[in-house]
């Protein structure tokens, strides 16, 4: 099968023009078929602030009502998603930037009300996610580039989390192509200790992903990330790598260190 | 030739939850292929005022600095184009929601600096219309929703006038659709009388707009739209008419007294 890359870009690159600029530029200059999914940075949370819409905290977890909704639609939909299609223009990638409403292409569900309405917060539905159109983007040459904002079919926009959309955007493209999904974030990959750049986690398996858990060796922030990337390995996506987003080249041509990998 | 309707709605519908919401339902039920494309309202301003961006006009146009595109990007690419596309998914429209960076599909000029230097508003370069990109949606059952932000192809995004966006796209399709353009906004048509509902112009050519003009007989605000209506008739569009939203289907079915139709 053929190669495609799903490539995950999180907020603290995002946040730095020049880090965005260099990533993008990388990313535009990989020849095989791609898909890039991004996450919002501190636009959104900066933007509320100026709004004097109070950011709703529960357990970590944002909540996503009707205000703080525009916000997120307005910036990553909108501000990011544009700002990104135009710099991969501009670099010779015909990039397309979409929501989960456009085309259809990611239909999702609200969260459901058990002890927290976490509001306009929604997951994607891996079974009904749009390949088809994904599959006719692709294979006209476009880049589509998706914010991790979705709707419910309903009319209803909804907040997702973009390492999730990832996740079950690999699995599902996954019965058309060999995919690499790379969540590239601000750290060289999984550490054993944030403070020692030496520490990264070469290759993690599930067995160990179980022990550097228990062991708490693994830090707080990265749990959910690690769980979405062996959520992609369990659901068949060939290669799933976590690393810098400096490092793309090098990932890409997987080469030895240049990120940790997530194994079965 | 097939048919293709390119409908251009205004601000003030935008503007009205209720009106928005019917015109849509309207605008997906018509079977025929079809393009929106879809002007900002006020929330753009009203957004600017929230942040303490000081709206600039000068001669009774917007100037656009990078503050004040940002938040137009913002509201008409995000924010307005995402929620009618999540509207349109609901009312079983494929729509699809792009700026004129999206896929390339409508790449745009820099205004030129003369006088006045309109900061980061834009002109569409007709000839580069990506056709292709437009017909692969159509052909693949998709509605393009269109805001009116478009790119320089050199990274940067630009505001661009809606009315022209949509007189262009009418012009560059008619080479593959038999085209019927339409400006929906919130009166019956050109009326001689803003004052008397009664007094719509069934009809203008362009012989008559000229002494309609001298006469003073249209009003100020009419004449940008009817200028970028009489360059798509000029430019080969088959039907070009102005009415108000609500109107649409009648519109379509090119009844008498619907709209006002625009002749060569």
């Amino acid at each position: 099968m053929e190669p495609l890359y799903v490539i995950k870009i999180g907020g603290n690159i995002i946040d730095n023009e020049q880090a965005l600029h260099d990533f993008l530029a990388t990313f535009a200059s990989v020849k095989a078929k791609k898909i890039l999914v991004h996450g919002g940075g501190k636009i959104a949370s900066e933007l509320s602030v100026k709004l004097g819409i109070e950011p709703k905290m529960l357990n970590g977890k944002r909540i996503t009502d009707a205000a703080a909704l525009d916000v997120v639609v307005m910036t990553y939909a909108g501000l990011i998603n544009k700002k990104i299609v135009a710099l991969l223009q501009s670099q010779q990638a015909n990039a397309i930037g979409l929501s989960g409403a456009d085309g259809n292409s990611i239909p999702a569900q609200k969260r459901e009300v058990a002890d927290v309405d976490y509001g306009f917060a929604g997951d994607a539905v891996e079974e009904r996610l749009n390949t088809d159109f994904f599959q006719l983007l692709l294979s006209n040459g476009m880049t589509p580039v998706l914010s991790a904002i979705t709707h419910d079919e309903h009319g209803q926009l909804l907040n997702t989390n973009a390492d999730t959309i990832a996740s079950v955007l690999a699995v599902a493209m996954s019965a058309f192509y060999n995919v690499t999904l790379v969540y590239c974030f601000e750290m060289q990959g999984v550490m054993k200790d944030i403070s020692d750049a030496g520490s990264m986690i070469e290759q993690i398996s599930l067995r160990e992903y179980d022990i550097l858990k228990k062991n708490g060796a693994v830090s707080e922030g990265m749990l959910p990330k690690l769980d979405k990337a062996f959520a992609a390995v369990a659901g068949g996506v060939e290669s799933v790598m976590i690393g810098h987003a400096k490092n793309l080249v090098h990932i890409i041509k997987q080469e030895k260190h240049a990120a940790t990998r997530i194994i079965a």
